[in-house]
């Protein structure tokens, strides 16, 4: 009989074509004339699944993008959570992207498409890993759970309350999620933190309407002045947000973390050569990795006031707009960092203009247990994928429903990613590595031998 | 037989539908995929000279969009030139206009469109009274030239070449242009100074792409947070320009101009509520009509980095862009300030980025004898056009070639406008008041008969 790691072997080129199918679905989530593309993915893991050898596979409606929930409780032992997301980032700016962002295409030995590394390609392990298991042993080791929500990239508030009023449906032993980065290419890695955020919307308005610069220019606030002189009051000279109380609440960094960090093996000019940035600039006091792992950060996602098209227009904008976000640590409160930026906000708000602030949406930072015996079990699985030993790591980004899992569950998270840091989630030509792919599809299926053999619930 | 008067009175409905043809055609100079709309503005303008009974009228080459130049140098006396542009500023936010742009529209006595104010509507008052003196008395009262340029709204530089190159052709005894508002509706106006400016752009480069706000945010310089911190810096707290040198060669206004300035019927609060700001804010010791006419002001004019759609994306920008201009006063040398302006923005980039500064155009201020024979014979037709004397004003806009006029051809220059500055300009829902249109006719006409008078040569 083949082996669950034979099957995957002989099928590569099956789990790859099915993967890019997926992908041709464009599932942006944020964007209200996708509606239907965001359900019609939903309707395709559904369906993979089933095929997989599920017993039960289903859409699940929310008031806002459904579901899909999946599960096989025909083995003994404990019960594994696999959560993930199958919708995407918007693909803007579209001209950017080398081949179209929703037409797969594999070039020099990486898979490029919108969702490839965040999150349809990580999906997709788990859905032929737990193919490879029942289409050769019949059965899986674990008894096994499948949550994909199509909300993930706009903070929807729907899989929260899915958790809240589904908890019996949910009761499992851990959570896997594999949605964070490995430390590097060819470096397996478990993340043991994460950050959280509060995402905020500026908007300065002055006149009724766009005037002209030259007739009213010097008797009136200029909206995106306004602007420029908040967002600039907003951070200090060295790097520090200068909103009063943002770090009261921040937990410091341990001196074994800074050890364990500073142990890495990270290479700080590859990695500014790597951004292309003339320099790496941040907090004084703090190494790059401890910046973006264990610090909290502020950072203007987008700016939109007047005139940008090409040419020259001499317009004095009537309304300028940015988009805030900042990353917050443990144990930042996200709802009171909202209310301290927009407090301080109006407070650094000029005379001849008015301000509004808006939350779009927020999370908690997340922090676990690196000694939990299903944590254990990740680690040895990704030695047995991988051929090596994992490092413990923290990443900067946010996965809320990490937190939700441990807030509304009170289950441990395991942060098993295979999406690598240069992969370009959220930016133009996103990728994964194929080599991450089979590599993540061998582990996830080892795995699920090491969980059942690891006793959590003890 | 009928006086041009009595001619213009009389076909008020024609004169506006051929007004509204031409602001049909969407000349808009900047957007290179109108450039053959541009080319028809100048072919429908120079074929309404010929019918408005123009011996000469030709459509001009050069290396950008065509000058439109006529002439009628069969009267006896002095010559008077007639200066206008029939190229449009760019529709944008279209979705802000009540009726389209292109589409011109009477609504309670006023013209919807772009260009009905800026500035076609006011080049049509021209060419409709010299057809009102050619086709009741059969001649002009004095020579008239005519030159219509199609790059006023982007600056460009064949005009200045065309003056400099035919100043035979050119030759007059004054110039008159009507591209400047009256104070205010019902207030007949001569304007004697304009702002000069200079265009600017500056683009901020962070990473080679755009990155993850999560994964990176921290760890690089944000170029969006980096331009709010240079814009920022551009001015202070007093709502100076925080430029050094900028104000060095600013003249100081006379305290004859402000008492001038003083007496002039003007409401702040009425102006502040037409804008519909929360307050006038601007330089610190002046007031609103001096800030705007008679002080340098710094504005930015468009903004543009990141995410802007709906929503949110949770990215840290590669780039950030500011157009940015500066309307100046004399003596302010336009190319020497924007050399200060772009050291003073490298001074204030932060580390971490990449910063470029483009200069799009510029000019000089304006500023002329409000003495001149050919200013009083202005004044006269005014107040036979309207009904009242007209004020003494300056502008705060910026017609370059103004100062082209006067330096290329040694000529006096008349600023004579029908606009208000209530006609958004530049701005969604530009308009032209009827009755301003209907008095234009009639001043403009009178004025050919004042100048043949005032001997402006001698």
């Amino acid at each position: 009989m083949q082996s669950p790691i034979e099957y995957l072997e002989a099928r590569r080129e099956e789990n790859l074509a099915g993967l890019m199918q997926f992908l041709r679905i464009p599932s942006v989530s944020t964007d209200p004339a996708r509606r239907e593309d965001v359900r019609a993915a939903a309707r395709f893991l559904c369906d993979a699944l089933l095929q997989a050898g599920l017993p039960r596979s289903e859409i699940v409606e929310t008031p806002g993008h459904p579901i899909v929930f999946a599960e096989d409780l025909r083995a003994e032992g404990p019960t594994l959570l696999v959560y993930g997301h199958y919708d995407v980032q918007p693909e803007e700016p579209v001209e950017l992207w080398t081949s179209p962002p929703f037409e797969p295409e594999v070039r020099d030995g990486e898979l490029y498409a919108r969702g490839a590394v965040d999150d349809k390609g990580q999906v997709w392990l788990h859905v032929k890993a737990l193919e490879a298991w029942l289409h050769t042993t019949g059965r899986l080791p674990c008894k096994v759970k499948v949550v994909v929500e199509g909300e993930e990239e706009i903070g929807g508030s729907n899989l929260s309350a899915f958790l809240r009023e589904r908890r019996d449906l949910l009761r499992a032993d851990a959570v896997l999620i594999s949605d964070s980065p490995m430390f590097e290419r060819g470096v397996p890695s478990l993340c043991y933190g994460l950050r959280g955020m509060a995402y905020m919307e500026v908007t300065v308005r002055g006149a009724g309407s766009d005037l002209h610069s030259g007739s009213f220019g010097g008797a009136v606030a200029n909206p995106a002045q306004a602007l420029a002189t908040i967002l600039a009051g907003l951070k200090d000279g060295a790097h520090r947000v200068a909103i009063p109380g943002f770090y009261d609440r921040v937990r410091e960094i341990t001196a074994r973390e800074r050890e364990a960090f500073a142990a890495l093996p990270f290479d700080a000019d590859a990695y500014r050569r790597a951004l292309g940035v003339p320099e790496l600039v941040g907090e004084e006091g703090f190494s790059t990795l401890e910046r973006v792992w264990a610090r909290p950060t502020l950072e203007v996602n987008g700016l939109l006031a007047g005139f940008t098209g090409e040419g020259t227009k001499t317009v004095l904008p009537a309304s300028a707009m940015a988009k805030v976000s900042m990353r917050l640590v443990p144990d930042q409160d996200w709802e009171e960092i909202a209310r301290l930026f927009r407090s301080r906000v109006l407070e650094l708000a000029p005379a001849g203009v008015v301000v509004d602030v808006r939350t779009h949406h927020g999370g908690k930072a997340f922090l676990t247990d690196i000694d939990h015996p299903a944590l254990r079990a990740a680690a040895r699985a990704l030695e047995r994928g991988f051929g090596s030993p994992p490092v413990m790591i923290r990443e900067g980004g946010s996965i809320p429903v990490a937190v939700d899992f441990r807030e509304e569950l009170k289950l441990p998270v395991v942060l098993m990613g295979f999406g690598t840091p240069d992969e370009n989630a959220h930016a133009p030509d996103e990728h994964l590595s194929l080599e991450n792919f089979h590599g993540g599809l061998r582990t996830v299926s080892y795995f699920l031998e090491e969980f059942a053999a690891c006793a959590p619930g003890s």
